[in-house]
């Protein structure tokens, strides 16, 4: 497949890095000269020199929000054979515009797409080929779309190792509202509480604090953008979510009936988060989990993995933590339910130190 | 060091876990019988005989908050030698009910703890030795503490692996209300706001909504006293967040100046963001990341990690994640910078699958 990407930042670019790496013929452009070359020696594709005849497949289209339906316009008008898909968040507004701008049989080669994968870190530089993996790849067609077309993208996107969903623009739009837009803006709202807070309070920070802002660190140029493309159904569920904020800060005056307000905002969270799929994006995950301690030592680890491969046992997720200055590791290795206890007594049985009821669900953990 | 814990929930059973583990002497007091056995069947002490003489050099109250006050004052006058401590996470207002309660000599005896450790799972079932470990233990004392009491308390502290600070319950207060209980209500909230949302949109969530809600699987009950014991401070961080919500939510009307109160909304997050500190509690975190791919088979891992114990490498963290039917492993393996360019290309010199620009900084991921 020949892909000409347009707009080499991290999406951009980390689309070049998994096609090259699955032998698909990659183009690079940018406005950027840098930028464009920065992805090309990362090895995500051959730099586009302006003006040169190219006969892309697909075109994809990684450049800002902003820009994003004017560039999809110049592309479906510069390349009248090919597919042209974008990677940009918001999906109902890019569309309204890409449709003024070009003509119906130009608009059947355009299918929007939304690859759900990010970082904090935006640019070439923080480009990953297995950014796209295990992760939701969206496209957005409708049934003016030529099925050979969307079946180029289908496999393109699969490609990345992605998992491809369909759905309708609105629907994308409401969606990402709720489990994207809103959670960042949130995100930021709490950490914008400690900007003035003295280092001795900070430092009481501990794992929920730090998971609740680690998107606070996200690029404020690109999410004025997502935030303002999508602004309408942003607000929406601020407004909603608002409400429920003013009942806890009332319910926080201490009145008649105000713990009942507070536990039953806790209880929503909890209705709420068991609604939200497991990180591979089935059902909420549920491994066991099995808690070790370690030396913290070089090999250490090399030893306690050989040991459980010995058991015959896969791991399906780990983690360490550190307990610092005491040379002590603790490693919480995740297993199917069923594989906990064999793992558990077989590696107790090894020596390794496993605290008393280490094995739990790892649900929400 | 003989210490005597009442409430064996998820942190009085964690501390018996820990303090038996160090060869200190712990008796278990619980108001429900089958709370008290399984903290002592899972090892965290001895179990209480209502009546029996014991007598303890430290009495713990790990109780819910709304019964600590009176808990505490009992304890008080059942053992006149003891000093009283507690793990209560409002330190405030407690301290105003047991000053009530007890005499100026009794005061003396009692010195409030918050050891910052804990999980969305409550119970002794959930207790582990490890929850301590090189978490902070706030510790408030006064003028009028008698040293070697204060000494006392810092030695079982230091025992459980927890690094020990002083505060001003007020400070402790005005702390926790910004670094941890503002932080529970509103990743409620966003995860209140998913209740009603199709699966197929819930589906599209990803790892930073994850973060951003892990902590909405709380507990309502013991949330509910947490927040009402400190609904003054709580609030008041809550009206400055709304005041915040309220110019996004203006702004997302998207008419004049609109972008850049959302922009400055983001930058608000970064700043706050970039005050938090590190998991290890001390300056953030600054790991040099290298990411191998690997094939998702027992005894991988092994190799891997055997392969980094052999180039002399230490690893301060480590992540795995999954790509689902893809059986492709794939390791974060954080490493201080100066080891990371020599562990990226001794692996790949082994033969090991390194994406290109896999290192980067940890900082915010």
């Amino acid at each position: 497949m020949r892909v000409h990407i347009i707009g080499t930042g991290l999406l951009g670019a980390s689309l070049g890095l998994a096609l090259t790496g699955r032998g698909h013929t990659v183009t690079l452009e940018d406005t950027s000269p840098t930028a464009q070359q920065l992805a090309a020696d990362l090895g995500a594709g051959r730099p586009y020199t302006a003006g040169e005849p190219i006969d892309p497949d697909i075109v994809v289209v990684g450049t800002p929000p902003d820009v994003a339906a004017a560039v999809i316009a110049q592309a479906l008008r510069d390349y009248p054979r090919a597919t042209v898909t974008d990677v940009a968040s918001i999906k109902t507004r890019l569309l309204e515009t890409v449709t003024d701008l070009v003509t119906a049989d130009e608009l059947d080669r355009y299918i929007g797409c939304h690859p759900m994968a990010g970082r904090e870190k935006s640019g070439a530089i923080s480009a990953r080929p297995d950014l796209f993996i295990a992760r939701p790849w969206v496209i957005c067609s409708d049934a003016d779309t030529p099925t050979h077309r969307l079946r180029e993208v289908e496999e393109m996107a699969e490609a990345t190792g992605a998992s491809v969903t369909h759905l309708d623009p609105g629907i994308h739009d409401a969606a990402v509202a709720k489990v994207s837009h809103v959670p960042q803006v949130v995100s930021s709202l709490v950490a914008s509480q400690l900007r003035h807070a003295p280092l001795d309070e900070v430092a009481l920070a501990g794992q929920g604090l730090r998971d609740v802002t680690r998107i606070a660190a996200s690029e404020p140029g690109l999410w004025t953008q997502i935030l303002a493309g999508n602004a309408e159904e942003v607000r929406a569920v601020l407004v909603a979510l608002r409400t429920e904020l003013d009942t806890v800060i009332e319910a926080l005056e201490l009145g008649p009936g105000s713990t009942g307000a507070i536990a039953r905002t806790i209880a929503h969270g909890n209705e709420g988060h068991d609604r939200i799929p497991g990180k591979h994006g089935q059902a909420p995950t549920a491994y066991a989990v099995v808690t070790v301690l370690i030396p913290d030592t070089p090999g250490t680890l090399a030893s306690l993995f050989k040991d459980i491969g010995d058991l015959g046992i896969n791991v399906e997720d780990f983690r360490m933590d550190h307990a610092p200055g005491r040379r002590l590791g603790i490693v919480d290795v995740s297993v199917m339910p069923a594989n906990a206890s064999d793992l558990e007594t077989g590696l107790q049985s090894l020596g390794w130190r496993i605290p008393e009821s280490a094995i739990e669900k790892e649900g929400t953990t």
